[in-house]
């Protein structure tokens, strides 16, 4: 399998494609056993431009009617952590919520993109968790606080280049499946996503779109190990204190 | 008057501090006249974030309630433009509005300074404008897309080191004051939005807090000018298209 990520081996940070497999991780020529590998968040990007309520039945278990644009919002890059780092619950909440998406990482910069040219435009996918203190977004009204606490953007572990139009997308909570859909259920898919939000801004290589996320979302607890898979992508598992 | 920014002088960019006055300006032993320099943006922040409703009377005019704690909202850092830079109107919106503001630009990075520390973290202020489509901000609820255009957070022209707790702000369109009010109408003042804003998400050197924009926010159109003037700062004039 090939991927493009950013992780740390035998104490140096490596930043590129690389292939793997499940035993060994190849990087232009060297050899790492992937349990030696710590991955980082696989980019860096300017931005993190996040969809809401792109599942109908998420969009219904929050009792909110159905868009008829994409509602876009936006986390601050100092929320990102990657994979096996710790989401740290805020004081400030009491309710904090897992959202399992599949993100969208741009490869070049791209403006008015329509739906045909998006792929163009597109490095390729990797998990992503919307982390959102739920009861700050619904007392603000404005999402931005609830999904902008640091740490509340795990992302990885690596990204991969593949069609997203019909990937199954599993969160689990302690090993039990908690959210379960697939990519076909988006409302608004990856290239009207595109074309969307590049009519307004523009986006430049390693921005990120997070897709929105399906029906399940619930709570995390300290303690708590959470995981998204995104089938021919990935696990991304982060731990909650 | 010493400021921060950056500017193109004789086919140069620089970027640091400098003084100036009204006929010179002074940058490390080099000297320029005034009106041949033109100033950039004079940050290129990693996130703006945003305060909505932060003067009473602005919340009136919109027939908001006043918020207990502040809202916030992000503009990316692609909206960015500078001094005598030209707004895009977008032909996604039919009503393009000003909204001068005062800008905080963050000095070193932040984490949950309290109000009595938030003035080591800032680095200086300057004049902002919050444009935004107003139609579009009424129609999503969520404020992001309405504030994200490209050409939507011109700021500027520099940063100075200043008292931000009674400054006159005024924005004129094509001369005719528009806006005018003083930072002392604040509801949340700088050091109350440094300590919450940093109480979320960790603030890096060269962010912006945009404080909000006082009552009589109206109508930007194609050939207008638009200035923000912030007492103890300067102007910050931009062209509509």
């Amino acid at each position: 399998m090939k991927a493009y990520g950013r992780f740390i081996a035998r104490g140096e940070i490596y930043e590129g494609y690389f292939t793997f497999s499940s035993r060994m991780l190849n990087f232009d020529g060297l050899e790492f056993p992937v349990h030696a590998v710590r991955f980082l968040a696989p980019v860096q990007p300017s931005k993190i431009v996040c969809v809401g309520l792109n599942y109908v039945d998420h969009a219904r278990e929050l009792k909110m009617e159905l868009p008829k644009e994409p509602v876009i919002f936006m986390k601050p890059s100092t929320s990102i952590i990657g994979h096996e780092d710790i989401i740290e619950l805020p004081k400030q909440s009491n309710r904090v919520d897992y959202e399992g998406e599949l993100g969208v990482v741009i490869g070049k910069k791209c403006r008015n993109a329509s739906r045909e040219e998006a792929y163009e435009y597109i490095m390729g996918y990797t998990c992503f968790n919307d982390v959102t203190a739920r009861d700050l977004q619904q007392k603000d009204g404005q999402w931005t606080r609830s999904k902008s606490f640091d740490t509340f953007a795990p992302i990885g572990p690596y990204v991969v280049s593949i069609s997203p139009s019909n990937l199954k997308i599993e969160t689990r909570l302690n090993g039990k499946t908690v959210q379960s859909s697939t990519t076909s259920n988006l409302i608004f898919d990856v290239a009207g996503l595109v074309e969307f939000i590049s009519s307004i801004m523009t986006l430049k290589k390693y921005d990120v779109i997070a897709t929105g996320t399906p029906a399940g979302v619930g709570r995390l607890k300290s303690g708590d190990v959470v995981e998204v898979e995104i089938e021919k992508i990935g696990i991304l598992r982060n731990y909650v204190r």
